[in-house]
């Protein structure tokens, strides 16, 4: 007789993850999943981002706070798409979180949806919710040292934002200890310091992001000619 | 028959925690907790109480990490004995950290202990290591809606510092709304706004802070008087 053996390939939240990007995938919506520390500036890179997009890659926004609806009444003044989970105590999002939030966006007309997690440089990175990429913001004020003490947040980031450059100097930031830091634990991840203040810094951003955005629409044509 | 029923009070945590708690009372150490956002100043709050204790209030200090001796090394050049735990991928300290700690630490040696949390605006809130008070360091970058946004953390603080504080202007940040967030969830916390690197608004923290010393050493004396 032979005995069924069953591979439990992903926990729970992988496989709702997995879901999710099935079904984003399907409807053609690229997904950032942005990290950062509370107050980094998470909601103003996703401002200045959407400020910038080409008319005809339509942004929407989740936004994932433990309390209070603050960031997506910013987003919502802009006229972007929002939702806003709130987690109660949960220090992180999780997939099926962002799946029930689903029910509230009509993926249909989003092609570029922005995940704002909860503000931890911890818990988020262990949490996949079906995102294409995962960008950490870290900030100028919270010191060059943040990739030697939260190593794992840095290490599953695609591409690392330094946001409030306009302020290097006033924190005594060394960018380059805080890119040897990040090269540590992540050689690839690109670094872009920028100040969503004062604009600079955001079109090498937004060239590395609108890349990878047309990569995913141009492996979608592939998919469907095959 | 009387069937004998047990009471579970407290959980795993919380009883390590009154055991670090009974062992500081036995030895007059006063234990205080310091919580906060990645890069609001934890190790900086630290190094400008201690340079301003009395001479009869002796400093010592527990670190912790996810990784790095970073912020130890800093307090050991000090001259300040300290213990570094590195909590691998661990979001918070628990009890059972600080107990290990204390191998390493000669208590009977030390008036004032702080023990400065990993950086994260939630996690920590939820576990007792068994300190005296509890002190929520927040620092003017992160902007004002941090109360609103993470009120398990304030709703615990027995004080609440506002760092960074000579750059409120900078970030726009409104005390006002900042200190109102505060008393909807913890009318009774004091704020003290601060800045380590002017000294600015040290002084009226560090009269709360001996205050709080002062009763606690007093209380020792009528116990041991009873």
């Amino acid at each position: 007789m032979k005995i069924p053996v069953v591979k439990q390939i992903l926990n729970a939240n992988d496989q709702v993850a997995a879901d999710n990007r099935a079904l984003f995938d399907q409807l053609g919506v690229f997904v950032v999943n942005l990290m950062a520390s509370p107050g980094a500036g998470k909601t103003s890179v996703i401002l200045a981002t959407t400020a910038r997009l080409p008319q005809n890659v339509r942004s929407g926004v989740i936004e994932g706070d433990l309390a209070s609806t603050i960031d997506a009444d910013t987003i919502a003044a802009r006229n972007i798409p929002v939702v806003q989970i709130n987690t109660g105590g949960n220090c992180h999002l999780d997939a099926p979180m962002i799946r029930s939030a689903l029910a509230n966006l009509s993926l249909e007309t989003i092609d570029l949806l922005f995940i704002e997690n909860v503000g931890n440089l911890v818990c988020p990175a262990e949490f996949k919710l079906g995102a294409n990429i995962a960008v950490v913001i870290a900030s100028a004020p919270e010191g060059h040292d943040k990739p030697y003490k939260y190593p794992g947040m840095f290490a599953v980031a695609d591409a690392v934002l330094l946001n409030k450059a306009d302020l290097l100097q006033v924190f005594d930031f060394d960018v380059d200890y805080f890119r040897r830091g990040i090269e540590i634990v992540n050689p690839d991840a690109p670094l872009f310091p920028l100040s969503c203040r004062t604009g600079a810094g955001v079109d090498a951003w937004m060239s590395w992001l609108l890349e990878r955005y047309a990569e995913f629409v141009e492996d979608r044509k592939q998919s469907a000619v095959m």
